[in-house]
């Protein structure tokens, strides 16, 4: 990838800052997150290592934010409709989180192995974005409060959608994938408690 | 961890071999694959650095041969038995599987980190054991030869299966989860095919 760095310009503490993050988004899809260098991403932005850690007073705390904007961007992605049925608000958010996997698989990847790279910070934003996202399906399917079967097995449904959502080649319509998972969410879901 | 290292003792190629790999698999359970030190597992070994490069030209070498041995190690524990209905063939490899990874939550998580953190070879032999599993379920439940969206059905379940086993709290039964993870094999697996 073809990264040519950007002049020089003023910028807020707050444009900067998701300059930064943002260079740190499209670098992570070519390296895992252990070998992003802070060195590369300064030269990218065009300014000193050391400003870099004015923004962010450690390389982790740059990895850290880098995750947690590609977390907010897909929970953005995936917002709970007030109305409808279990069955069409369920959609809505499914729709959301296979087609963002889809788009940017490849960054998407990066992120998931960032999480899995053993950074404790790391891997918190990500388990952090697992939680709402179970959250909102189970909400979504009229199970708010449910009881720890019911939570893992939507957990676990989260994880089949990840990984079709990876892995389903560019034939399959979002549409079908998604039918079909929904269809497994309610059955999932639905399940009584076996105690 | 403490792990003091051995008395240097006399061993056959394969001995050692099989050695080295049991320190890397005990060692990744509280590190990332990328931190793994080969000093640190030559000294438990009680070898030198250039004896474990004899056995292991790289350091990529050495974490593949840890990751692989880990796969068979897993692919030894869930072999599809030759006779029974598919609830029962599913049900012996689910059972295999799941208590695998309860009994070794920490080390499995550890590998699959490894797989996750980039290293493409590492990745492969992850791949190839997901395939061979996924293969094995299909063949339970009397699919062998799929569609794609039954075989993308049961790698996504498999992702599913994993998580709940990893997930789990230790009140839930093993069976309980396993029944309630066939159940959804068999309805996933039974899809028709859309088009």
């Amino acid at each position: 990838m073809s990264a040519s760095p950007s002049p020089r310009v003023r910028m807020t503490a707050d444009e900067r800052r998701r300059q930064l993050i943002g260079i740190g988004l499209r670098l992570l899809v070519t390296r895992p997150i252990h070998e992003l260098a802070i060195d590369e991403v300064a030269e990218v932005a065009g300014i000193s290592r050391g400003l870099l850690f004015h923004y962010f007073p450690t390389k982790r705390d740059y990895y850290v934010a880098v995750v947690r904007s590609a977390g907010d961007r897909l929970l953005g992605h995936t917002e709970l409709p007030e109305d409808g049925s279990a069955e069409e608000r369920a959609r809505v958010i499914a729709d959301g989180f296979v087609s963002f996997i889809r788009r940017r698989k490849a960054n998407y990847l990066a992120l998931v192995r960032a999480a899995s790279g053993g950074d404790d910070r790391v891997m918190e934003v990500y388990q952090e974005v697992r939680t709402t996202l179970t959250d909102r399906f189970l909400d979504a399917v009229g199970r708010p409060d449910p009881d720890a079967m019911t939570r893992l097995a939507v957990r676990g449904w989260l994880a089949m959608a990840e990984e079709m959502a990876v892995e389903a080649d560019a034939e399959l319509s979002t549409e079908d994938l998604v039918t079909f998972l929904v269809e497994d969410l309610l059955r999932v879901a639905a399940i009584p408690v076996t105690d």
